[in-house]
């Protein structure tokens, strides 16, 4: 059998190529007489891959000197612990927008370590836009402002930013890092886990603003110290290695078919247009997000039928896109189109789709 | 060039058969059209991956019924943290014994929680034994007693277990889990990073006996929380999907190579006696770690003349040795023999250095 079409919300479909590339050197990787996961992360070999791996982001990226790079583990659920403990040290307080599942979380684990406030959320329209936000109502003295910038589950995005003046912008981008250019400058943390558009699970990105760091709790565990991370090179302990060569591979993938991310944002607002067209005009599947709030990488909608949902999951399915199912708080369909995501992809369901509404 | 044989003390080699098993299928998995790190990890597909690795990691280790297997992520580093958040939850009072660098690093970070006493330490000796051990100095009231059961660093395991009485014995066995059988009913708690003798790093062990869990510090990160993974199956957030599927790799080749773990410790006693039983009859090298201690995966040893280790070290590695440098604070050579390590590579190694020491 092939490979099918992929439309998992993450882990999800890695570039074909970058699997090829990886396959071929796994027992050996060049002349080491090793693979990557057996080397030494204090090897000559590895510094190389792991050094061109973040030089690689801070270039495609364009990240400013004053921000480090960290690789971590424990995905964003881990970090949503890590960045109030390392940034809530003047007045403990911290704003939190809630537009989804993800930011809930990160704001109830945030209550664990200070003050913390809601300042916008789109729960009484079940999360189907990011919520409209009254700058009056944010706390300028906050230790730090903090959105899901995409939300993945409801299909939705924040097209622009928060104005929150003086007080340090942290976005969750776990899905959507990399599929647009970003101006790294206007944030104070971005963080990511890395299996949407990055590499494989288990590698957390981590992206600070050096000012930031060096005032965490006490009795924060060292390896969640934005500082101590940063001061051994994401080597304070044995990094996720594997996936930071796999990351290191997808960013090559970026910059060598697509030149950037000016070339990826195009490839995927044509990926999102094919799809969003389609389905305002379907007669029979709905898109749940509003225009304005629209993600370029999550795309859900219904039929307003749940037997028929699921019937279309099913035949779905049997002709090779798979993964389709909504999650169970949106319900219907969701296809997650992060960049690996080839555009044929997109025009093969769409073809799918309308021969299932002739045949509904 | 052809493999190397790679003594490194982790990340470390891995058995060749499995890394060719993995090639073979990395870019599609059976019939399933994607590879492996494309998998959803809510995947039928994926759920079997998992299932079946705790399953036979429950029939190789024996695992009783009342002790959890959990995946985490940040390695045994963010263990020393999650330990005594989860576990002091009585008298917030623990004994750790300091028999190396790394149960240094963990008696440090446990400070942060609670009462920690040292129990012992061989520090005085560089670490060149495990210490003795007073039962009488152990706290009976303890909410458990902390070891490092296999010093990567200085070679050193402990051979007997400390009697703990009822307070629960709670061990680091990165470096030597799945090296031999294990009566995992004399622990409360085992953790061990999956980079010496699992899988790839990223990757985090946790058996835990079921009644010690649920009482964590109410400010614990909640993927830290060993009651929370527990009760979603290592899912309450995404799990490093692939180094699972690699440990379930490994534990089939243990399974079928050496028929279990008594297989295993007899493959790995047979590759340590030939290595010791040459240092103990060389003129040129000596072993560092004293007899009673020896690990049985880490072989520490010196010449005696910082240069000659030096170059021993460098032309080893032109011969194909790799990674044969001690670590600093012991010096001298360092030979990490994992269960992957075949017992040809030993009987070359010593051979060359029966070579380099008949030319020194």
């Amino acid at each position: 059998m092939g490979r099918v079409f992929n439309f998992s919300p993450g882990p999800s479909v890695l570039p074909e190529a970058v699997l090829k590339k990886a396959a071929s050197e796994l027992v050996e990787y060049g002349a080491s007489g090793q693979s990557v996961m057996e080397m030494s992360h204090r090897s000559k070999e590895y510094e190389e891959i792991i050094g061109a791996c973040e030089a690689s982001l801070r270039e495609l990226m364009s990240i400013p000197q004053n921000y480090k790079v960290l690789f971590m583990q424990g995905g964003a659920s881990l970090q949503f612990a890590c960045v109030p403990m390392n940034l809530l040290n003047k007045t403990k307080k911290a704003d939190y927008v809630v537009s989804g599942q993800f930011s809930a979380k990160a704001f109830e684990e945030a209550q664990k370590y200070g003050e913390i406030s809601c300042v916008g959320s789109s729960k009484e329209v079940n999360f189907s836009r990011v919520p409209e936000l009254d700058k009056k109502s944010f706390d300028p003295t906050a230790d730090y402002f903090h959105i899901c910038q995409n939300n993945t589950i409801y299909g939705t995005r924040f097209t622009s930013l928060p104005d929150t003046g003086g007080v340090p912008l942290v976005a969750d981008m776990s899905s959507c890092i990399l599929s647009e250019p970003c101006d790294v400058g206007r944030y104070g943390l971005i963080y990511a886990g890395a299996q949407k558009n990055v590499a494989p699970a288990g590698l957390t990105l981590v992206i600070v603003r050096e000012d930031l760091i060096g005032n965490a709790r006490p009795d924060i565990p060292a390896v969640m110290d934005y500082k101590i991370m940063a001061d051994n090179g994401s080597m304070y302990n044995t990094p996720p290695c594997y996936a930071i060569y796999m990351m290191g591979l997808v960013l090559k993938w970026i910059k060598t078919e697509f030149g950037g991310l000016e070339g990826m944002k195009a490839h995927n607002e044509a990926k999102a247009a094919i799809l969003y067209d389609f389905l305002d005009s379907s007669s029979l599947f709905k898109p749940t997000a509003e225009k304005a709030s629209r993600s370029l990488m999550n795309v859900t909608f219904v039929t307003g039928d749940g037997e028929i949902d699921k019937r279309f999951c099913s035949e779905a399915a049997k002709n090779g896109f798979v993964n389709l199912k909504g999650h169970r708080s949106v319900g219907g369909m969701r296809a997650s189109i992060y960049n690996a995501m080839p555009v044929e992809g997109i025009k093969q369901l769409v073809r799918f789709m309308k021969e299932f509404e002739k045949n509904a």
